[in-house]
């Protein structure tokens, strides 16, 4: 592949169909029958950017051509972040009636529902994770799958993504405002984008050296991508994004461009993009979608 | 170990500070400055049996002398049904005030950390399946830790505990009551009691004809053991219960008691804690503890 033959919304739709078909294989296995699975797929297909798994994809890819290895873990982070934000979306957390334009787990079908429909997701994830076979004979050998199985528990735990959770719902300011929204995101979004693609490199064996680079890739997107969202919710277009804008400066929540102002926010986001690219520069894979979803980041309109 | 050496109690709480010990160094490695490891640990240490660690080491003691190894595991599904009670007990599920004779999670500290606090203990259980060894040379092999996770995983998983939770919350009886209420208590509880002994008997390399009979005895106590919860709603003391007795009535719930009569519920869990011991019978290593156990089951007040 070269660079002009590399056009990104091809690159996604292909990716997302990919990961889309695996998550409803998993789905049909958990019993569609039952309401609680019902529920885990209507907010699991509900649609969103499958950013998480093809991160994971795109970067096995910049290691191997069996990128392939890498999609059970891909859907296996999506069902956890779909989790996440069903957990996130309850009354007692941040109470949204809407997610990705349709109305959000619980309202659609009831608060237990939704509690259990994410405790079912978090939970199949490890069973994925653990148990990648049933419909897939390409995998990584058992010391890998053990290895990602420590990456994810940890990265979507007390000591990431909940921890972010807990410090966004629940502000205790000790350091600077700034400080400490670096740090909600960095748990609450940032440590599963970089076992994203630490999962996906790891699904190909890739050496350490590399390994390290994607997780600097990873590190600099993440926190690039909350900057957009801010400024997104600043300036973005709410039938576009499917949830409400606007809403940042309503609740007074700390956000970057209240802190930086809109315009260092923007430049921010920049450099933090060009110093994703620059940690690629080393690999002998395909990079080029890497690349380009580092760039989406910055020019994204949802 | 002789029979008349053999002490229950002794042996029960020799194991609980086994386990507490171990779950007390799982939960300052999570962070007890943190509000989220606070609230996970007020849950996790407010007592309670610890039926299903207690059972994992007895089966693991049934096999090998190297029941220790078993002691992670343990941990983990211990996390696992903590966090299962944290969220049965909120608002939108039973709606209860009280666990363990103090304030459930969500009245100690709030609706959001007690969702927060209950995906912490599962995911970081997980943690713990994959990561044993922080504080513990001793483990099983890597083929075993995996399989652990799967067996566990589906247990508490959407065709386990959470799917018996919906069954509970959202009674949808389409066979006789009998049958929907074993099968209800089988999802809910039996999975993961079931769990415990399997990989109790994991972790220590035990023989596929021994796990199909420690199978068989979970599978029999984990029914008795809800038979007789049942019957202690009806005739215990709620003040050794540290839960209020009679709800069951009160709520209408379906009950064995209530299908069977009480007598008729006492003898079929004498029966089952019969069949229980039997299942033991070709076993070389230590079956007193769990002998004990199942007899237990039968003779608790609480």
């Amino acid at each position: 592949m070269n660079n002009k033959a590399f056009i990104l919304p091809n690159y996604l739709k292909q990716k997302k169909n990919l990961i889309n078909n695996y998550l409803e294989k998993i789905l049909i296995q958990c019993g569609l029958k039952q309401k609680l699975t019902r529920a885990m797929q209507y907010s699991v297909m509900a649609g969103g950017k499958r950013l998480r798994p093809t991160l994971a994809l795109a970067s096995a890819e910049a290691v191997s051509k069996n990128y392939i290895y890498a999609l059970p873990c891909a859907c296996a982070i999506e069902m956890i972040h779909t989790y996440s934000l069903i957990h996130d979306d309850l009354p007692s957390m941040d109470n949204d009636d809407l997610r990705r334009g349709i109305p959000t787990c619980h309202k659609a079908f009831s608060e237990a529902i939704a509690i259990l429909a994410g405790d079912g997701l978090l939970t199949h994830a490890f069973q994925v994770l653990a148990n990648p076979s049933p419909f897939f004979k390409k995998y990584p050998e058992k010391d890998i799958l053990l290895d990602i199985i420590r990456l994810i528990s940890d990265a979507a735990g007390v000591n990431g993504m909940i921890q972010g959770q807990i410090m966004d719902i629940d502000l205790n300011l000790k350091s600077s405002k700034l400080d400490y929204l670096k740090k909600m995101h960095k748990l609450k979004t940032g440590k599963m984008l970089v076992a994203s693609v630490h999962a996906g490199a790891l699904s190909v064996n890739a050496k350490q050296e590399m390994i390290k680079n994607l997780m600097i890739y990873g590190d600099k997107i993440g926190l690039a991508f909350q900057i957009t969202d801010d400024i997104l919710n600043v300036e973005g277009n709410s039938a576009i994004m499917g949830k409400a804008t606007g809403s940042d400066a309503l609740n007074n929540k700390i956000t970057f461009p209240g802190l930086m102002g809109l315009e260092q926010s923007k430049k921010y986001a920049k450099e933090l993009i060009n110093d994703a690219i620059c940690s690629l520069k080393n690999f002998h894979g395909n990079t080029l979608p890497l690349q380009a979803i580092a760039k989406y980041i910055l020019t994204r309109n949802s």
